[in-house]
């Protein structure tokens, strides 16, 4: 019986408050409006970004709310004049849209549409009202994929994996025979391994101050391998010591503004270029010595590793599919939905 | 009578001490060694650097000192092994040399000469002995320039012109029809001005406490004119409303860190680069929250607008000779050796 304009009852995991379990409900999805698509969820991962919302520390969190921005499903329906995806399409939900006419879209240099983003943090499509936003997107917040790419693997490249994919081989566009130094070894900054590698840099240092992660961090192509903890003097004056005046690129994953610090300074003079990826603390924030930029260091970040959703992210599927880029790695767990509060508890205590 | 290969005698003024107003004296200038150079000074601006380094706050000040690096000159004699220049050459003073050699120049990336900077900042050449460093350069730290240019103009584009127009053309290369602001419009901002009005810009913001400097923003091509103190809200929301979002590049020129914050945030989200050309404070530190780069905004710098001293200083002397760059605007006084003081005074008051 076909579901299409009709509400539908499906199961969700609801946050009902900060620092509560999420608790699995049944809801009701209404019909998707003019421009907008029901997605039937298939696969989720969980991120930093979400326990940092269900923690109440998130301003732009509001309760209730179902978490999770990280997903692969498929098109179940479609609004008036949705051209783009049709039902039955293998799409990942973007958390950052494309709609490919406002004034940051055309512009070329940036993947930041602005089109939900006025709404967005309260949890609301544009009209100010909600379908249930974690199941109805607008259709340009859809990235049509290759539906051979199965859901489980796929949904990560929604968030962390192309997060740092993308900072490597975009944001700071890596060159060959340089050097880089990833501080924080999670999911985003094993992505930033793996572009440093596409992009065949010559020396790639880990630093964690978890050891455990540096097996990953071995497995994806790192050549180099630092634990803070294991030195007196300051991280940075170590990774100088070690390039022979520093790094051409240093990467941010770890949202520390002290890291940043740290990351930014470790950077060679004169051309090095530090790029912040990791999300600090409501009101927490980054600081250095001037002379750091004026002798030619250069501050910069992103935000999906500045991937435009619609128009590239396929293309990362793509890149997985042709085994290009690695993302079997990185799943540690499976959890039926009934059981995600205990992948957050996984996720927080970091060893995996 | 050749003075070739001799001990010659010349009139500097010297800072004997921090805070001291400067002394006339006859010094000895010994002959230049192998890839040294012996200059005939025959002009000099007066920089807020020299001031800074007068004032006894410059860590790297030492005394007593021949300050000035805004000069220009003629080829008095020459070491062995120089090839590049000889004697009757005009030439500009190099603060950044260029050895053509070393990593940095090698890296086609910056300016950052690392050469003499071991020794520099204790006024001693790199063999740690003087021959009095203001008169006698190392052939790496000489421009040689077109003899048309008078040295009383010219001298300015040693440091403060090239400075600012190089950080506009070159650090951020701006793009035409963009946006820019320039905070502050002493004679770095103005050039960051001429930078933007060559580079075709479609809105230039001159940002000053000092109404009197529009005149001179104007002048040079300016389109816009704000005073903060006219506003109650900060800078940089007074300059985002002006420019639907923010501004394509800005360019601190005060060396305040508080501006250079404000510089950044009235970037453009997406692709808003703010240029620090200003040198702080000894100890003083930027800051901002890293979202505002994580959201697309870029933070950089430069020293000597980016510029290579050898090969690219004498094509802006050419530039000037043309009229493609205004450098006569900025004199507004000039004064014999023995009434030096007064020019620091007159820098001090700021109005001109």
């Amino acid at each position: 019986m076909s579901t299409v304009g009709k509400t539908i009852r499906c199961k969700a995991a609801v946050a009902w408050g900060p620092a509560q379990p999420l608790s699995i409900e049944e809801i009701e999805v209404a019909p998707p409006k003019k421009g907008e698509v029901r997605i039937k969820i298939l696969a989720t991962g969980v991120c930093h970004t979400d326990a940092f919302t269900l923690s109440g520390k998130d301003p732009e969190g509001v309760f209730p709310i179902i978490l999770g921005h990280e997903g692969g499903g498929i098109v179940e329906s479609i609004g008036e004049e949705v051209t783009t995806v049709q039902p039955g399409d293998h799409v990942i939900p973007l958390y950052i849209p494309e709609c490919r006419t406002c004034k940051f879209c055309k512009s070329g240099k940036t993947n930041l549409c602005s089109i939900v983003r006025a709404t967005q943090g309260r949890g609301l499509l544009p009209d100010e009202t909600t379908r249930f936003t974690c199941k109805v997107l607008l259709e340009i917040s859809v990235a049509k994929i290759n539906p051979h790419a199965p859901f489980d693997k796929a949904c990560l490249l929604g968030c962390g994996i192309t997060t740092g994919f993308g900072a490597a081989i975009k944001t700071a566009d890596v060159q060959p025979n340089s050097t880089v130094a990833v501080f924080g070894c999670g999911g985003v900054g094993l992505s930033v391994i793996q572009g440093a590698v596409a992009r065949n840099a010559s020396k790639i240092i880990a630093v964690d101050l978890n050891p455990k992660k540096f097996e990953y961090a071995k497995k994806l192509g790192a050549t180099d391998f630092v634990n803070p903890a294991d030195f007196e003097k300051p991280i940075q004056e170590v990774l100088i010591e070690m390039t022979d005046g520093g790094l051409d690129y240093t990467f941010d994953c770890t949202g520390n503004t002290s890291v940043m610090r740290a990351a930014l300074e470790a950077c060679h003079k004169g051309w090095g270029q530090s790029i912040i990826i990791g999300v600090a603390g409501a009101g927490e924030e980054i600081s250095t010595r001037p002379l750091q930029l004026v002798t030619g260091r250069v501050w910069k970040g992103s935000a999906f590793g500045g991937i435009k959703g619609r128009s590239e992210l396929p293309g990362i599927v793509d890149d997985y599919l042709n085994k290009k880029l690695e993302v079997d790695l990185y799943i540690t767990h499976k959890f039926k939905l009934e059981e995600i509060n205990k992948a957050f508890e996984l996720m927080h205590d970091g060893d995996w």
